[in-house]
């Protein structure tokens, strides 16, 4: 980060024509945006949105509301324009790509064997590497896979403790059955693989996916190009607990969008040091809270660019 | 409210091709406007926010962070495009008017006489009704005046109770001696004219003031209308507060745009029975929370008018 970029921006956002700090958040953003853009005055002129898909052998335990299939099915309506995060990039302003990462070869089922092995989880990881344009304002990434939430729990239980029932939500809306099966599928997982806990990384290969995978290699790739990054939702925070686990300020360059209505949510970002800027009750995934997010941002640089000074505005300011 | 139009709406958001519930609030909001729109699919074309301008005599007791000059300095600020709400319009989209009431005449210090006499507060309140336009498609209320946090202070503790105590808070950023006069002011003005407390608008010409008065005309004109509404900060929201004591559907076409950093406005929310939509710690008034919660609501319709079906996109409904 530019801490004289950012240091400009806080002096500007203490002479803007309203109360000092009376902007909350929105001036921590346009302070933030500043530190990683290098400029006191940030852009939002580039902004992209990444989905990666993946598919999950878990998911044939019954752990979700929906068959496997509808990852490729949403795919093609990402392709066709009619999913939410169509209509949310386009409100955003953000350029919206999907990479699908092997959708007709899921990974293995976490509870009888690592959900990847090396070459495979290095391959996603640097196919979201690659995916990340350093050229980017913001950015932010997002997830499609039937099961995924159950392998974000696997994540969380491993890494964080607390047991499977800390950590298990109903994701799409899977019913009491179905959460009981997804409790047993991470308490079998946490029994199969726990043993490489202090080995983050190896966590992430064995009870992960490969769209989690790959959304640690796009935050890798922002952190490396100094490209703020706006974290969507359970999953995706998920996905990037390994790097929090390897180094404190790994996660530096981000922020977290919004709280998802998954329970494991809160407790996940709280460890992550992350609180959210938004808590409306989504659970959608593919990045749909970070696009809701970026409003945000943009009204927070709105602000800090366009606002005039009280000098300028021949505002008297503050007496007391 | 159109219940029929509100129902088809529902039905929608059923068949979007998401999990059921899964845009949490934004999917509330849909349906909200569909409600008062009276259209299954609410449209946001003229979206428009007003922002009233009013003095206070109890500004001369030392309330405010601010001298009372400030209010004018800001309208010309507002007519120069530079303060934080005209930056937030444009982000929002909305179509933005200001309304100074009477700048060179502020309303009577409370602690000594009622702010407004009758003909005052009606004509206030009928300034504010003037000021909507029935074709808005959503429309949101701000205000600008010195002072004004110690009014809405003293309107929260006349008709919600608690003590000064209570509702007070730093406004713009007064200090400790600032908020010690700002609890005496208000005590006194309770003092003085508690007694009013069961005639809701008898309280608002006392301890109101002139824009709190409009934005309570511009609410009635909303629901008259059926246009839907985002209420803003702690002083729009104490503007209502009246309303909300003469009829308890008075707010019905009205969403909580965010909670304000101001300490009293989340028990305000909570006795108004409207939960916020934003909680990023803003307390800057002039429509800012609202303009920054239109983005959400603008989020809203785009899923809500866009997305494809589940039928039409081909993709597999929840089996479980």
């Amino acid at each position: 980060g530019d801490e004289a970029a950012a240091a400009a921006a806080l002096a500007r956002q203490a002479v803007l024509t309203k109360p000092p700090g009376s902007l909350g958040r929105l001036e921590d953003l346009a302070v933030w945006l500043a530190r990683w853009q290098g400029r006191a005055i940030p852009k939002l002129d580039r902004i992209s949105i990444v989905v990666f898909a993946g598919n999950h052998g878990v998911a044939a335990r019954g752990v979700s509301a929906f068959p496997i299939d509808v990852t490729a099915q949403m795919v093609a309506n990402y392709a066709a324009g009619g999913a939410g995060i169509n209509r949310l990039a386009e409100t955003a302003g953000a350029a919206l790509s999907v990479v699908p990462l092997e959708l007709d070869r899921p990974t293995a089922d976490f509870t009888k064997a690592p959900a990847m092995d090396e070459a495979d989880f290095l391959a996603a990881v640097s196919a979201g590497y690659e995916a990340v344009s350093p050229e980017n304002d913001l950015l932010a990434v997002g997830e499609m896979g039937i099961g995924n939430t159950t392998a974000a729990a696997a994540l969380c239980a491993a890494l964080l403790g607390g047991g499977a029932g800390r950590w298990v939500g109903r994701g799409t809306g899977v019913d009491d059955h179905g959460l009981a099966r997804k409790r047993d599928a991470v308490e079998a997982g946490l029994a199969r693989h726990g043993a490489k806990v202090a080995d983050p990384l190896a966590i992430a290969a064995a009870l992960g996916g490969r769209e989690l995978a790959a959304m640690m290699g796009a935050t890798l790739a922002a952190r490396r190009h100094g490209v703020p990054m706006l974290l969507d939702g359970y999953v995706a925070s998920a996905a990037v607990l390994p790097l929090s686990r390897l180094s404190t300020d790994a996660l530096a360059h981000c922020r977290a969008a919004h709280c998802s209505a998954e329970p494991g949510h809160k407790a996940l970002l709280s460890a992550l040091g992350l609180p959210p800027l938004l808590d409306v009750g989504m659970r959608l995934g593919e990045a749909t809270g970070a696009a809701v997010a970026m409003l945000l941002v943009r009204a927070a640089v709105s602000c800090h660019a366009g606002m005039a000074t009280f000098a300028e505005a021949g505002v008297a300011e503050k007496t007391s």
